[in-house]
């Protein structure tokens, strides 16, 4: 990114190019098949969405002087980590999870398709992420499988301890790894796996993702608070509705507010001896505060 | 297997060894945890079953002169087989999907922790099963995860085209496409895999493994129709109140049993160069057609 892009440009960019890949993948695919599964999985996979996961992969593994160019490992990385985001939006969604209509401002793939059809979509969706990051060789391609696979088990653990919280009166801590496991899990994956593409160690580079996911979460629980539906393409107050303890609810939105800001300070601190070249990982960085998802 | 050696005895066998290695697996991870999740997947994964698919895997690498100790990569395949198999059943279970109150004779996973878990519950088998896996490194572990993912997708596949085909009259064609989506991918992908890890070309082997999960896929037709639920472990005669084509009620029973004599007798003619090796692979074909899961 150069410094006379904006990171709406940039994140455009990075939306265009996923879209793409996405298509391409799909490409062989039958037009809708049984059950419509083909068709539901394209309504879920091409339905829009800030692609914020893959951009990070793309944008941390550009700071390290990784190779992003179409057919590399990083771009197979961030749309793999894309199809797994999208079967996590696709069963939370669920009438026995979240319930929720609407997505991305259109309604919710089990509202268009029925339940089971919606099941199936995520079940398969999990499986073409492995089946597209591991159609690439070499010992990079398995740590990132493997990367991949830790943190979508992280995710549905967050996942379940997100219901089981439900009106339950957590702690700060308990909110804290609610959090990590939910959304962190797959935003320390984008900036950990990024770095794993261009030669570097992960180990350095996921607790930077971690507290960006944390910031991402407490910004998305702040809009969740005083968003519009219309502007989110998704309900909102679900959080009071459903008795949910998030961080605003426990430190009220200032106190939520300025612990996301300390969170992207250690972040963009852990970032300077990148330099310039992780400009635009810095710039998303910023935006993962500045609006939700 | 040595001569003497039933195949009860074989998967008696394989079973324990597969049990123990599913419950060192899980070892590492909180007894219950938030939503019960863990202690949900330990319900699913250590409630007995035939574990006919990680049986297949190692009888296949067997066979071929493969490592089948612990700790080897057959015996990893195996149990990430197995993990996406019991993924399978919990999701095939739902209300929404095939709606089942019993499995290997106990309440499904959704009876007893609801809904909600049983599909976090599949997701994180799915999850697991890669992670498992990818833990070992090498070219080989990245081929398996390829042929574990495209098996994976190709069964959600099959799921999708069984429920579309309830109460409709699917030709010979079609119910043979389903079959060998549903069913015909794991089972070809275990015996496809035991010979990757052999160091043999999985190609051979896949279309073996293939007619084996289409005559298991009979059996268990005919199992259905004939069978009782307490033999079974789980609800007999659903297909026919569901509505569902299959090769009994396409071919008659006479005639179904006929197709999956035909296909075991090709299924064990093509492993008669494998020679005294096999004996356990093909005894295990032999019982894939005398009973179902």
């Amino acid at each position: 990114m150069s410094g006379s892009l904006s990171v709406d440009a940039y994140l455009r960019s990075v939306a265009g190019r996923v879209e793409g890949l996405l298509a391409e993948l799909l490409s062989s695919r039958p037009p809708s098949g049984p059950g419509k599964l083909w068709e539901a999985v394209r309504y879920a996979l091409l339905g829009g969405g800030k692609r914020l996961r893959p951009a990070l992969v793309l944008a941390s593994a550009e700071a390290r002087g990784g190779d992003i160019s179409d057919g590399s490992l990083a771009t197979r990385f961030a749309v793999a980590l894309e199809l797994v985001h999208t079967y996590s939006l696709v069963h939370d969604d669920l009438p026995c999870m979240d319930d929720d209509d609407l997505r991305r401002g259109r309604p919710t793939v089990h509202r268009v398709y029925g339940e089971a059809t919606a099941v199936l979509v995520g079940d398969v969706l999990q499986s073409l992420a492995f089946a597209h990051l591991l159609s690439a060789d070499g010992p990079r391609a398995t740590r990132l499988g493997r990367l991949l696979a830790e943190s979508a088990t992280g995710m549905a653990e967050g996942q379940a301890r997100d219901l089981a919280g439900e009106h339950a009166a957590l702690s700060e801590p308990e909110v804290m790894a609610l959090m990590q496991d939910k959304t962190g899990a797959l935003i320390a994956a984008a900036v950990a796996g990024g770095a794993l593409c261009a030669g570097a160690e992960p180990a350095e580079a996921y607790p930077v993702g971690l507290k960006l996911g944390l910031a991402f979460q407490i910004a998305d629980d702040l809009l969740d608070l005083t968003g519009e539906a219309a502007a989110l393409g998704k309900k909102t107050s679900k959080d009071a509705v459903a008795g949910k303890s998030t961080l605003p609810a426990l430190l009220g939105q200032e106190g939520a507010r300025r612990r996301a800001e300390e969170l992207l300070a250690e972040a963009l601190s852990a970032l300077e001896p990148l330099g310039s070249r992780a400009e635009a990982l810095r710039a998303l960085a910023r935006f993962v505060l500045a609006r939700g998802r």
